[in-house]
């Protein structure tokens, strides 16, 4: 059967283009025994793929020039060889870019029953338990804190305001658009959403954070973070989750250093990594999931359609195009 | 009774100097009830008493313009009207920079005894504390570790790394000059020291630490920190205990942002005010005592003689004129 998969044409050298991606049509393979036949129907781009596109030590290794991507996805078993999938069986897991995957089935996850499958990608997935494991574990809100959120309108971001306003925080997120803040707003009903592209950031964080900065979610880092961390109160926890306006840069990240803030306020900064809390995903999907059932916790997501379209959908991560997670439907 | 005191003439720009102090003749108060008359001995200078120099918020108020400063200091009670001190006793606290003092007596605290006075100033004082706790409670060493420490023989550094051996840690210093490096290795058997004024400090790293880092106890900040932060092992700890290098700058601290290398390794940064661990110090106090008359943590000073001298002892600390504590005998 005839197959597509997208592989690393070349390293990106600053922000990823087309070029660095290649469409190769290739054949299914013949399924083995315990494997399943999936039949992609949601793709994951996130932001995190842009350093294994990069050569060299991470926490992940790199992927390789003229092999296939992977990220997460979402798919329907379209043949099994295994008891424990039949066809139809909706999955998720770490797949390769390809029109169709042959895994062995002990590497898939089922989603979350009722929900439109690709929340298991968002809310109820990997990007939720971010969230969760990075706001609770390193923040550690306490009612009445103020928080704030880079990127609050991102994947993470969203999901981390939420969490926010459920134990009791005053939330401060930090956006790209009016869209963003109104959605942050009006939507979500966060206290307060700063437009980095056209507030004067260190006065607006100043105005919607007359008591400092108690917890502040960098998903950001750069000149967001230098305007956020003079704010920042005795004890202050600084959860670094991801540095996005990074990612593309060639030349080392230089800045104001936080370390003086840190000491004198003798606060936290702590980086994670969310594969470190596997041993507890089950409670926070559920932890998640029962939020997501009760209400207090909404999917925000942003789809382009076509299988064609997922390098132009993980490219625009960079400039901000998606509310929510980005999403690839084939 | 004539006295002496030394006030802030006017606050530093940069390197404080002579001119910023003031050497005022004064008379001894009379003695109230449960007051002690205290002959200073010992005065401690330190160079976190730099930003109580400047004005503005921090962890401790800053001093006032013509008004006596104040630092840790050790005296001999030359008369008491408290039932708890009788003359000739020797007392510490925090005492402002005069010949004689007159203090309530709830506020001195005893110095350990059989042991030099001055060694409660520094490896039996605040200064051990702040390296036990900021290395036990932040640091968190484990026996085989890679434990890098800047500012090595300074007051806090010596003691830090001592601590270090006794976790069993492979300790390496940075320090300022050839005796210093010298003493690291030959009088406290620190594995490695590296002179940040001669060695090419970043090759040097490499080179004595081949399995990276696991805690980095930074008394100095900026350069020197920067050449620490590509070599910091996943989960590494980074203890801001001091930032010597920049307690004289009036601009804001720029240099490489640290946040990309706590997100990829998953590091934790933290800074400590020693007095958060207050209710600890019992505790901290009879382990530093234990380990020094056990003889496996040396007490290291360096002693300038004369009170119109102590503004110069302090300016030096910059400089890195001390090896180990700074005090100033009177």
């Amino acid at each position: 059967m005839q197959n597509k998969e997208i592989r690393l044409a070349s390293r990106p050298k600053g922000l990823p283009t087309n070029e660095n991606f290649q469409f190769v049509d290739t054949e299914v393979p013949a399924l083995k025994e315990n494997e399943v036949l999936v039949r992609m129907t949601y793709i994951s781009v996130d932001p995190y793929l842009r350093g294994r596109m990069r050569e060299g030590k991470s926490y992940v290794p790199p992927f390789e020039i003229g092999k296939v991507i992977e990220s997460a996805a979402i798919g329907e078993v379209a043949e099994s060889h295994s008891p424990n999938f039949k066809r139809g069986d909706i999955v998720r897991g770490q797949f390769a870019w390809r029109l169709y995957n042959v895994v062995p089935a002990n590497q898939l996850m089922g989603v979350v029953p009722g929900v439109s499958p690709s929340a298991s990608l968002g809310v109820l997935g990997i990007t939720g338990l971010t969230a969760y494991f990075g706001l609770l574990d390193i923040g550690r809100p306490k009612e009445g804190e103020t928080l704030v959120v880079s990127g609050a309108a991102g994947a993470v971001g969203i999901v981390t305001c939420q969490i926010g306003k459920i134990k009791g925080c005053r939330v401060v997120g930090i956006a790209g658009s009016a869209e963003k803040t109104e959605y942050l707003k009006s939507e979500l009903r966060m206290d307060a959403a700063i437009n980095y592209k056209t507030d004067n950031i260190h006065e607006r964080l100043k105005e919607v954070c007359p008591h400092g900065v108690d917890i502040y979610f960098d998903n950001v880092g750069g000149d967001i973070s230098d305007a956020v961390m003079p704010l920042i109160n005795e004890r202050a926890r600084v959860v670094i989750c991801g540095l996005i306006s990074m990612y593309n840069a060639d030349k080392p990240d230089i800045g104001p250093r936080p370390q003086p803030y840190l000491l004198v306020r003798r606060g936290l900064m702590q980086g994670f990594i969310i594969t470190d809390y596997m041993p507890r995903f089950l409670e926070g999907t559920a932890q998640l999931a029962q939020w997501f059932m009760e209400g207090k916790l909404k999917h925000a997501e942003t789809i382009v359609e076509g299988f064609e379209n997922t390098p132009k959908a993980f490219i625009g991560l960079f400039s901000g195009e998606n509310l929510g997670k980005q999403i690839v439907k084939l």
